[in-house]
């Protein structure tokens, strides 16, 4: 009978795998045998497929024929190898490794020394001639096996070992003699049937059985779930099994291991960076006991392997056509290959690596393209914690907006200013921020709030201000009274030094020492090859002049989401603000908007400049108008001490009208509530005012020869007769503008489609709507129902707890939100087949999501001005995977 | 060259129309036709079609031809009644009305005696030998197109008149003689020049066409357009115009005219009932200065007509096989018919003639089924305010839940269950309720509230309550400290006596007589004949053993969604609830939760009980757990208080930690915050109680013989996997306590369809669902997104505008929300064919939102106790209209 093969055998004499098949034999299996293909000299062996890992995590047991094709490879490894396992004279020792398809570090320990027993410790002994050896080996591996298979506490073999070093009087595990080890296998298997009721097992065909279902077992550990989580990796690839001969680096001064990247991991430079140890096995170079040397003086003490090793490692780079990370051993002057795979490498380095093997005709531009993790490019940016530094976390919250940032403690947004007009830098503190903060925000080098979550307001408005946030980091308890903070047991004053890691989400004690990449050569040249490849515009979003010229610096073609109420907290602005909000009749709420108008059009006028040649997606005023209004408890505050104090009555009755007006104002799901279009059709004066200003900016800069497109957007839609009604407003005010300056001028009105409903009557909207910009975010919020103030109630324990594989504020939700995208889409190209489409919430920076948008059919998207490097490269990558497909 | 046909003339010599012409020639212009057609005596004339109304509104100019047609049509009418049009001897008068499709009435008045000028009133004091009467009619004429045609006050008319009255020392107009009417005619001539800028003009052509021209134009007046929008008739009818040679009642003792119904309309009775007036016009009748008489004596006044009236009205109510409301003048002996129509009727009536007519064999079952509005059987089910009852209505909310209650005005919960133990019937006037107060819901007769729209807490429980309820009243302001409240000016004290009638949404002032008609044998028939029909099952919305007996009466078949939450409000529950929530741990949570065990239990035998043999559905836990605490500003008064007095330290230390609680589980958006499922998956031991307590009903029950089918219910599901978790804790316990109880028990778990992204996933979802119920209040929340509870700020702004045709929470938005729940019945069933869906929100209980659901799938509707008649009858007009299509 002939059964699926489930093991792929690879060594000297045959190779039964190679390197296209990844899948089934996980990237370390498949490199392995591609080095073995390759003639490179690596410890024979065999792979198990991932394909029985599936099966034994489903039936736990294994598929018929495996035990046999095991045994065959056995066999063959014994041939190879001229040992036999188990035996008592020149045992055949082994390694057993886990391999999934990517790798997955750290997901399990490898067990070593596989094989031996009370009767091949004294083969090992006597081949090797060294005693010492033996036992050592011995007694590591019944530390792996019972630690790693039988799952005993290592910190149990561990105090056997302390004990019987003070014994001894010693310090280091190498002053114990062989005595001393014999003793320790003794205890350990004491320990062993102590713990686990059964004796150790003697048997090595029992013990390899027993190795290999701890690694299959391993697949669903929490650490390995938690790993696959974070890095998207899904649960039904499975693990497969590596199964090899053992080689020592620690049989003397002619033996040695090292590891080593064939480009500098860090900068990307050409040289060969790496270290080794001589006469030491491969945990040693990790464990730091001894300081390992740098590749290069190998040269001198190993002539002879080192040439191999470099010729190897060119032979591997050329053939794998990327940067390789390599273990090797060298046995008693035999040099054997551990492993190859494509070295992990710093965002500096991918894109530096990237450029040069383009340049050396090793890849193309498109390979090139692909190399490069969109997300990395992040890093470039902002500036972040020398990796070298020591730190002293004192809390984690959400990575709410990368980068580090350095600065004295203060409580409020009024401080941070202050601190900045003396030339202090400061981190600001708060429970949450609001509009109001946006002032102290931009003072601040830095932010970190007690509440919201990836798209609060803090984090937003932080990731558009390119500043580090660390967001929703709820141990935190404020005292603005007692001014100081406590978290986790450490209290921290006003003025005392904090460093906020935003790409981490750490918060870290004091002044760390900050580095910053930047935006070098390289990375032009890759966003320019992006640019040559992608058809997905992109836009950003900026409410400020500033914003925009960052952004078109970094590549932004246009704005896709300008927000016109940020420029309504302006000092200047507020008082006019809320006098409109105050007002009692039409007619003095129209005097207050006459107040803003010239203010809005000045701004506009600035951020058309800025953005000269490229469209704008102007949206008018969006949240509800208690935000403009001074918080309730601060009033009440105010009031209080007025009253107290016997205060001015003017100014009393006029704090009690305004917290009258602010109590009218509350909303209990403000998110659901008066705002958006909702406002522009109850309050038409305002959009009126608004769009008289946006116009006129228009119309003026057209006079001085600058041309701009403005695309007006009506946001909150939820029914075409809402936009219908809007749009006839707009209409009516810009053609009395127009005509008034005597120029010719187009623009655009559109609308957000950022609610369930309008998405699924899209094509009624777009009768009305020339544009069409997706506001995921609120769009999300509606369609899960999660309002992203509160979900931090619960959607970090979704997460962990693998209900929801994302964050879908941060990623997008392909399956539900982005149902609704594409049932837009489509229904909007029904009716208006030229609609221009976009989406402006924070996935318009986000990788996978650009894919998405790009498959979707989208024309453009719009992130903040730091995300656009990233978001052009994501959609050349889009390209070019859908162009493989 | 023939134009399309226009005008439709009828009269004695030939009738172009006919009764099915309704869309074109209006509903009085087709059934003038059609009697004409029965040999019926008319005042001949013609209408001008609703086609020439929209051509006319929308270029303001006639169409080519209409003139010519108009002309002919005049000639014909000149011809037949042996007169001339503006003839100064014989003169040819005509009345001008408007007629839609279905009647709108008082949407504009009619114009009279047109024709008449200087030159033709003297033919008609010739031809009439009355010139009294001919000077009289002019005046009217002169007012009534001077008012309806030309825009003039009616009082600057009534004013000239008074004036003449009182130079003439008279008090009636009768009491003027021609002289005096001769002299009105020449003020009006005179008014109409200084008012309008034009002479009143005397052709009667001119005339014609401008009256034709208002009537056109009325249909786009406020009044129409509210009507409209108030009936759901569409702007896109328009009205047809009839023009008709006048007949006068009022020529002597030998002329009369009258109103009449074929049944009686109040009763529903098969009785003649009517009144008229002799020597009168129909004005006369309507007006009340003098007072009709009942029909039946005219058969000794006039025994001729009133015999030929019987048979007139015998015959088109056989035609017409309906009640029909008949308007007849007789002039100078002979007996014209001026309009016969389907009358309105109570309903009452409607139920007893539908009934009535099926027994007479004049309409088959189906017809009589669809004679009946839904909407209508409200009213036979709650108590209402006598119609004949003045009323001083100080303000006007939202008919949040239907029928009509007296009381005492009371402001708080307990303040109403107190008045209720001692007798006293009271009015709840809460700014907005929350389900704290739900023991003095109950026990008050109405509730009032200040905020909160149709779907507001208090709406909901009132309804299903069926208790009267008006929400949303805005004018209100309460003082509570000063026990009262005002509105418009008005003072109401705590004790005061007011009378709510929530299907009008009016509070009116004082003690007024309330009448119930109730459930009689007459709407049980119906009722019957409705289940023999539908096919669509309806369930009901019930919490506790009362309402489900209750809505067991009424029909219901099953129970759709048992809130498991309302049952938390007990005093003997809350303080075990609340103990749960301020738990610190798990084993506390659990501890707290095992108090509650044994009372959720017996709540669900007794619905159980109750429902048996119908399937009951059940919905666990769902509002947040902030709504269990006592309110934040109540807790700080309190503890406020505690402090100034220096009370008990532990009391105090408990307040405070409770206050600490409230403020961690304050959210910014609770409707979008941690609640329904997210709420179970985080704390899994509150649902295991929960269903722990649902099967050991439903196996304790078993065990006496009784039968049920428990559903459990998963609210807010979101994402399959919140379903998949939750589900799987819900079989563990519910197997582990029917193999406790050892006994057989069916039970099936499903989930509430209520977010778009659920919608929109329900391939998905159905994998792991065995039944969908769509919470369509949610629903309509999250994808218009629309905060039930603040939506009052613009929402009847929206609908008063026609942003929106109705309240969406109220009546189900079928482009949008209803395209989600069509989506998700066809994704559900595509993944499980079986899948049994019902909807259990609000518009679970209204006519139109019904009819929708039947015919994209429902399995059941489930409604309040009191909607469930509606109900029954509107799931078989569904079928019987889905047949006819």
């Amino acid at each position: 009978m002939t059964y699926q093969k489930f093991v792929y055998f690879f060594g000297n004499s045959e190779t039964d795998g190679k390197n296209s098949m990844k899948n089934l034999l996980g990237g370390k299996g498949a490199n392995l045998a591609e080095m073995a293909n390759l003639g490179i000299p690596v410890p024979s062996g065999f792979t198990i497929t991932t394909e029985v890992c599936l099966l034994y995590l489903e039936n736990k047991q294994y598929p018929d024929g495996l035990m046999e094709q095991i045994d065959e490879a056995i066999v063959k490894l014994e041939k190879e190898n001229d040992k036999k396992f188990g035996d008592s004279e020149n045992p055949l020792l082994l390694s057993v490794r886990s391999g999934a398809r990517v790798s997955m570090p750290g997901m399990m320990d490898s067990i070593l020394n596989l094989g031996l027993n009370d009767d091949s410790v004294a083969g090992l002994a006597a081949k090797s001639g060294n005693g010492r050896f033996a036992y050592d080996s011995y007694r590591r591996f019944l530390t792996m096996f019972g630690n790693v298979v039988l799952g005993i506490e290592y910190e149990d073999f561990e105090s056997i070992i302390d004990a019987r070093k003070k014994e001894k009087g010693v310090k280091l595990d190498t002053e114990l003699d062989t005595g001393a080890l014999k003793e320790l296998v003794e205890k350990f298997k004491v320990l062993i049937k102590k713990k686990t009721g059964e004796d150790f097992p003697q048997d090595p065909r029992k013990q390899l059985q027993m190795a290999i279902n701890a690694v299959f077992n391993s697949w669903n550990n929490q650490r390995a779930k938690t790993y696959r989580r974070l890095n998207n990796i899904p649960g039904d690839w499975g693990t497969a099994v590596n199964v090899q001969s053992m080689v020592y680096g620690n049989m003397g001064e002619t033996s040695g291991t090292g590891v080593a990247f064939t480009r500098d991991p860090a900068s990307g430079e050409k040289r060969f960076f790496g270290e080794y140890l001589i006469n030491a096995q491969g945990e040693d170079v990790v464990a730091g006991i001894r300081t390992p040397q740098p590749i290069e003086t190998l040269k001198e003490k190993m002539p002879g392997n080192y040439a191999t090793l470099v010729e190897i490692y060119q032979k591997l780079e050329k053939h794998f056509k990327d940067m390789q990370d390599i273990e090797f051993t060298i046995e008693d002057g035999k040099l054997f290959m551990l492993q190859t795979r494509n070295g992990k490498r710093t965002a500096a380095a991918a894109v530096k690596i990237a450029v040069d093997m383009v340049n050396e005709k090793l890849i193309d531009k498109k390979t090139a393209l692909l190399r490069i993790e969109p997300e990395q490019i992040d890093q470039l940016l902002h500036p972040m914690i020398n990796p070298d530094a020591k730190l002293e976390v004192i809390a984690t919250g959400l990575p709410a907006s990368p980068g580090a940032a350095v600065g004295k403690v203060v409580f409020t947004a009024e401080h941070a200013e202050d601190m900045a007009k003396s030339g202090n830098k400061t981190i600001l503190v708060r429970t949450e921020t609001s509009p109001e903060d946006i002032g102290g925000m931009n003072a601040a080098e830095g932010i970190l709030t007690v509440r919201g979550g990836m798209t609060s307001h803090a984090a937003v408005v932080a990731r558009g201000m390119g500043k580090p946030c660390v967001a929703g980091c709820g141990d935190i308890t404020i005292s603005i009274k007692k001014k100081k903070f406590t978290v986790n047991g450490c209290t921290i004053n006003e003025g005392d030094f904090l460093t906020l890691d935003g790409t981490a989400g750490n918060v870290v004690l004091g002044e760390v020492e900050l580095i910053t990449a930047g935006v070098n050569d390289d990375l032009k040249t890759i966003l320019e090859w992006a640019d040559e490849v992608r058809t997905l515009g992109i836009r950003t979003n900026a409410d400020t002049p500033h914003d925009a010229s960052l952004a078109r610096e970094f590549g932004a073609e246009g704005i896709g989401l300008c927000r016109t109420e940020h420029m309504f907290f302006g000092d200047d602005r507020i008082p006019a603000v809320r006098e409109m909000i105050m007002a009692e009749d039409e007619y003095s709420r129209k005097k207050a908007l006459l107040k803003l108008l010239p203010m809005q059009k000045s701004d506009f006028k600035g951020i058309f400049r800025a953005m000269e040649g490229y469209p704008v997606t102007i949206r008018l005023l969006d949240p509800p108008l208690h935000e403009f209004l001074p918080d309730h408890n601060e009033l009440t505050r105010k009031l209080d001490k007025l009253r107290s104090i016997d205060g001015d009555r003017d100014k009393i009755q006029q704090l009690k009208k305004m917290l009258a007006r602010v109590e009218a104002l509350h909303e209990i799901n403000p998110m659901l509530g008066h705002r958006g279009c909702r406002l522009g059709v109850t309050y038409p004066e305002i959009y009126d005012m608004q769009v008289e200003a946006i116009i006129e900016a228009a119309c003026e800069l057209k006079s001085e020869g600058i041309n701009t497109v403005p695309e007006i957007m009506i946001p909150l839609v939820s029914h075409v007769k809402e936009l219908s009604t809007t749009k006839k407003n707009v209409i009516r005010v810009a053609e009395s503008v127009i005509e008034k300056n005597n120029v010719e001028l187009d623009y655009l009105v559109g609308t957000m489609i950022e609610l369930p409903r309008t998405a699924i009557t899209a094509d009624q909207i777009a009768m009305e709507a020339e544009f069409f910009s997706f506001g995921t975010n609120d769009l999300t919020q509606t369609a899960f129902g999660f309002s992203r103030d509160d979900a931090g109630k619960f959607l970090p324990y979704y997460i962990e707890h693998g209900i929801l594989d994302h964050d879908p504020f941060a990623v997008l939700d392909q399956d539900g939100v982005g149902q609704l995208v594409k049932i837009g889409i489509e229904k909007g190209r029904s009716t208006r087949a030229d609609l221009k489409i976009g989406i402006c919430g924070e996935h318009g920076g986000d990788p996978q999501s650009i894919k998405f948008g790009h498959n979707i059919g989208l024309n453009y998207v719009s992130c903040s001005p730091y995300r656009v490097p990233i978001a052009r490269l994501a959609a050349a990558q889009a390209f070019l995977e859908q162009d493989n497909k």
